[in-house]
């Protein structure tokens, strides 16, 4: 097979172009036949399973217990809540028909569980010592999607939704806080993606909430990603639900929800956070290969050299490193293309004269250091500090970029110029007209207000009322 | 609260009342708000997880490899393959309306995945270099349940289904048969069912199989429960959707497929297996709480009795125990009921004189050895003895109660006793006319042909014909 064949559109050439077909082409998914669903492949999955375990783990070492809900929700539920329905009918997959009749009553296919979750809550939670209840559920969920693009915006999507009842408002945001917190490590420590925590403004948060926290993250076209939000729900559901408790002096308190999630789009945000014109860049911590190793099998070396490779192998596996030696009866230099695609961080060269000399050749994924020479027998004792670096380089080049390309801005030209091609610090007036007027302008709207940025105020960087928020807002072309 | 509030109805005094009413009083499950429908609790879902872990683990070891392929699948492709639509039709639940329009075609949500995944393949696989595709994926799925009971037939459930593709029948074969090897381990080894592997007579096949092995498990009423399956489906999937691949000499030629599933069923299997007239009985492997430790607390020594509980349970989790401290505001013999129905293996009693004389009190679950004195200096050494004791204890007991009631018979008389309290192992005419028969007699069916048993044959135990099969089939009532 050709190069051109296996290629893809260069990043540079066409930015949507290059990720629509990379998705594809490095095995991570493929296009299910139901319109905007996905199929995740194996290599995509495996991403998938590796931040999961990393969620999982810091979910439950917080207190939170894992549960199932069903799939399958009386219309009804969605109708409780008047702003939630708003937000979700037009996106919902309904199931009027089952076992051969017509339902009495609809059931959607959940599109999020706050809804179910909520009646169970108010039929398990009646004192005070039933509380906080720390739920989480990892499941699908299906959201109609119009322009569906893989990961980023599919009919059908993988999550965890972690749902929480509480005594009241403080626990309840110091909730909300937290899983931010969890979500703002995975991202930053796993996915090498500097992610700004942010609160979103009013007119960006989830049908229902009273406060939504995101993780905005840069991806490297400067368009803004929101990797996962949490929300403080207020007594919104409990109120929709009943969710209430007897409280010590017996009298009866309407529960603080929260609610927040983490989904498969993350693995999109992987790849245009730290893909490049070859292809995908997979940081270590992530990758389902973080090495592969390549023998070079030339005539009667070549069962010399296989055998040191899964050797070597081995001894990498003993070291925890998931590792993988390709064999194939291809080329060397079609595999160095083949796993360069497919962004795996450190290639190993192993040939007959460097089985010789005791060596191998080291490329790292982005090839910025060339072909180094190592000893053969130290490397199970030193990739994984390769390793370690080349996760810390991603997300200190990630950051590089994503700060080069932020603007604090406060005339209109300067906002312009910074939301084409990345974000804008602005001052802003809070009103939903002014925010469509931007939109309608730039494409931009408002991602987020960065939690941890100093106070600022001023006119709106678009029509000179006065600023809302006490801070600057980020604006951004988004995904 | 009073123990009858909490009790459940005796197993000895009504078998099926027990489980329905403890399943629920345990906090394993709660009933869903859709018909059949079910929310398994923190409790239940942590048993899911524990089984899930060891099977994923084996999975992957085995060379499979997980992915996820969507929910929604096209109502024509289930009507490919003729005896697969005949046999899910009646249980689809039909999307007919998406994102506020009719749809143009319903979409079922996934009763299994068959299929879409065949569809897939049919796209992936080219060349025998392709072969063989070992996938596998863990979802929910949905099948419309008319007489629901929960784990054991619910309109939703929690699954993996392995899926795989190969070059030629042996080869698929093997594959069947080791996939029926991992869940006799699972079960046997974590489950501490002492599960049955067999054929399944042609009447009882998946509906699509060319064959189908189940391994078939014991309950404490005598009735029989498919704890798992795996079928060989032959060219049946591979000529619906087209799954061909170019052999080594460049022929086209149809892959052989086959499928497995494990499901949440599973939870329900070890409550009917294990439990008794106090409630649940856990295998250790499985429990979410291994052991649970009751501090004594009374007056001044409450806080020295605690502190010390703890130190014990952070003591047993260095050692990889799962272990709970019920420090709750209750009475101790409030907690030992409730410890007991929820089935938690070992329980450790610890008040002041216990500390004192540097001991604790520990009883099994089944409290068949009553109260042990125990050094409280050696219990994290001593505990994994017990509770791998008390895993190997359950298996065996469930084995001679197995034994005891399995009977091989001859005659039918003999036949319709064995199948009023347990299994008959009889030989069968293999007529369809003849099962019916039997199980309007006896509500006996045919389980499945025990893959180790010796050949036999002779007259069939109900309509002397000449037997089928070679063998003697287990005949049980089922869940």
């Amino acid at each position: 097979m050709a190069r051109d064949e296996r290629g893809v559109t260069a990043q540079s050439a066409d930015f949507s172009t290059w990720y629509n077909e990379l998705v594809i082409k490095a095995g991570l998914v493929d296009r299910g036949p139901a319109k905007g669903t996905m199929v995740i492949r194996p290599y995509g999955y495996r991403i998938w399973e590796l931040l999961q375990a990393e969620l999982d783990r810091r979910i439950k070492e917080t207190g939170h217990e894992n549960a199932y809900f069903p799939l399958l929700i009386p219309q009804s539920y969605l109708e409780r809540e008047a702003d939630h329905v708003e937000g979700f009918a037009p996106e919902l997959a309904v199931v009027t028909h089952a076992g051969g009749k017509e339902l009495e009553e609809p059931l959607v296919v959940r599109p999020t569980s706050e809804t179910i979750i909520g009646e169970m809550m108010a039929k398990w939670i009646s004192s005070h010592r039933d509380l906080p209840m720390l739920l989480n559920q990892w499941a699908n969920v299906v959201r109609w999607e119009m322009r569906p693009r893989m990961f980023l915006r599919t009919t059908e999507f993988l999550w965890q939704e972690g749902h929480t009842a509480h005594a009241d408002e403080p626990e309840a945001r110091a909730e909300m806080e937290l899983a931010l917190d969890i979500y703002t490590t995975a991202a930053r420590e796993f996915a090498a993606m500097p992610v700004v925590p942010g609160q979103k403004t009013p007119g960006e948060r989830f049908a229902g909430a009273v406060e939504t926290l995101t993780i905005e993250s840069m991806m490297r076209d400067g368009k803004a990603l929101q990797a996962g939000t949490s929300h403080y729900l207020g007594t919104n559901f409990a109120q929709a639900f009943d969710i209430r408790y007897a409280a010590a002096d017996g009298r009866e308190t309407l529960c603080h929800t929260t609610s927040w999630g983490m989904t498969t789009r993350m693995i999109g945000a992987i790849v245009l956070t730290h893909g490049d014109d070859r292809g995908l860049v997979l940081p270590p911590r992530l990758a389902p290969h973080q090495v592969v190793i390549v023998p070079i099998m030339r005539g009667d070396s070549a069962a010399a050299v296989l055998a040191a490779a899964e050797q070597l192998a081995q001894n990498l596996r003993a070291k925890g490193i998931r590792v993988h030696v390709d064999g194939r009866d291809q080329t060397p230099g079609w595999k160095f293309n083949e796993w360069e695609m497919r962004g795996v961080p450190l290639r190993v060269e192993l040939g007959p004269r460097d089985l010789a000399a005791g060596t191998a050749v080291l490329v790292r994924r982005l090839g910025d250091d060339g072909k180094q020479i190592a000893d053969l027998a130290t490397l199970p004792t030193t990739i994984p500090a390769i390793l370690d670096d080349f996760q810390t380089y991603l997300l200190a080049r990630a950051t590089s970029f994503r700060d080069e390309h932020t603007h604090e801005v406060d005339d209109w030209t300067s906002f312009e110029a910074a939301v084409a091609t990345g974000w804008a610090l602005a001052l802003h007036c809070g009103s939903p007209t002014c925010v469509d007027e931007i939109k309608a302008c730039t494409a931009a709207t408002p991602r987020c207000i960065p939690l941890t940025d100093t106070p600022d105020s001023g006119p709106c960087v678009h029509c000179s009322s006065p600023s809302a928020y006490g801070k600057r807002v980020i604006f951004s072309r988004a995904y």
